[in-house]
């Protein structure tokens, strides 16, 4: 992988992608005691980062492939991403859901096009169900974060914010499944100018930390957090690069979590989901420690029910 | 007035204010059958547009006026403008409340620097109170809407957006009390390219149309109405601009207003308070008679406690 990989990633998601903007905040920068940059993947098409590595994704398939289809098994934003990336290009998308997936949620795939197979609410059901899709269909499976396309896709979003902010000294991702952070980690060391890349990760789906602590990939012991997003684990393809190119991850409490993603929506009035808060709730948790620096924080997404908040 | 006195209140306040980005949404121009330019005065200091009218009514102020502070009477986003905007330039606000107004907006005042005094929760008091402070300090009195300098500020919210989108056909702004439309009739009149105004204003505040019905100022029959910005009513000196230059004011229902804010908040991401949706409102209402239109859209603040939302 070379910062060239990157680069032509940025240049081929371009046309599909928005380049959003990078917001600052003087109250926030005081509450901080640091200039923070806000990378409002929130703004991206169809509201989250993810937009940006099944884009890549999409178009790295031959006509081929294309042709019979793409299948991916999530509940969260990667399935609204595929369906939407897919759609884009003219592809057939095959979105693998659990039957009790929020109706919200199955209506947005459906709105862009995608697909969607009912599965039984576990990891292994949505994998068999998606594996079997693959064999029925011939579409191409496209995992929503242990896939390179994928993590190179989303290592665009902290190229865009070095290209805006090129003297970053850390950069703060959430860790869910890996696929953001592993991007992001990827863009620091080919793009910045020694900048290091901090993890924030809920308590109750700790998998990253733990991985890290003990050098091989952990499983989460609980995935209780308010931050749906990053209830998912790391994968063989991501960890390798998390290990190399990510200098720690803070985690965070659940209260922490809310306070940050409210901090978020009353001073910055922008809406972000709970996954996003998480990386400002790991700076602001050890603030001390990054007193004065130039710190990029990546938003991830801002789709959330307004009807139900945690506050 | 003329246009150079718009472009010299601009340069000004500049140096006090964001400019403010203006946002468009793919969804939302589907949803509006237009193109769609939103000017997010939400992101504005403070929250909204009101700083842009307050700095200017400041920095108008002779030494020994400001030596001696300002006052005005404000239960709203007037009362924190004025108070940040005194404090910029090291000069003292009194701000009149009425005593049951919001905690929340009380302590936004206060941690601006501003100067509480209490009155009952009528116009009259609140005009009585505003007097007496104004003989007993020797500040100086700005009234929130009808004031030409603050008209003149709240205008350059309109220039900004003229001057990144020179030929929309349109722009739409909330009615309250008529400084912001007033002032962004002066800015389309300047600045716009055969550029009209149109006000979206809640049935249940609807002084503003009736005004323009009757040609003389209307007082409100009632003030029910979410949009709690624009329950005030116009003024002598911002309603024979309005007469001149806005070209119609549509009223929109409570639902609708609701219905705009939410759509704002799911499909940009962004937060926006019940005033502001107005506009939107108003546009959607009447979406056939502006079909394939560029069209701008004031979104006047931010400030919305996200503990007591409408949906």
């Amino acid at each position: 992988m070379q910062k060239e990989d990157l680069l032509q990633t940025h240049t081929r998601i371009a046309p599909y992608i928005h380049r959003t903007p990078v917001l600052t905040s003087r109250l926030l920068n005081e509450i901080a005691g640091a200039n923070l940059y806000f990378k409002c993947e929130n703004f991206q098409r169809m509201g989250a980062f993810k937009m940006r590595g099944a884009m890549y994704a999409v178009l790295q398939l031959s006509e081929e492939q294309k042709s019979k289809g793409v299948v991916t098994h999530s509940s969260g934003n990667f399935a609204q991403a595929l369906a939407l990336a897919a759609q884009s290009v003219g592809v057939k998308a095959y979105i693998v859901m659990p039957e009790n997936a929020p109706q919200v949620k199955k209506e947005a795939v459906k709105g862009y096009g995608g697909q969607i197979i009912e599965c039984a609410s576990t990891p292994i059901a949505r994998e068999e169900v998606a594996a079997q899709m693959e064999r029925e269909t011939g579409a191409f499976f496209i995992h929503p974060s242990n896939d390179l396309n994928v993590i190179l896709g989303q290592g665009t979003a902290a190229l865009e914010l070095l290209e805006d902010q090129p003297d970053l000294h850390y950069i703060f991702s959430p860790v869910g499944g890996g696929g953001l952070i592993a991007g992001t980690a990827l863009a620091a060391h080919f793009i910045g100018q020694n900048c290091q890349v901090i993890g924030g990760e809920p308590f109750g789906a700790d998998d990253a930390y733990r991985s890290l602590q003990s050098g091989q990939i952990e499983s989460n012991e609980t995935t209780q957090t308010i931050a749906d997003g990053l209830r998912t684990q790391l994968g063989d393809i991501n960890f390798p690069i998390i290990k190399e190119h990510v200098e720690k991850i803070i985690r965070v409490e659940e209260a922490e979590i809310i306070a940050a993603m409210k901090l978020v929506w009353e001073r910055m009035k922008i809406i972000i989901e709970p996954s996003s808060a998480v990386a400002l709730a790991a700076l602001l948790r050890e603030k001390d420690a990054y007193a004065g620096q130039k710190i990029g924080i990546i938003l991830s997404g801002g789709n959330v029910d307004v009807q139900h908040l945690p506050f």
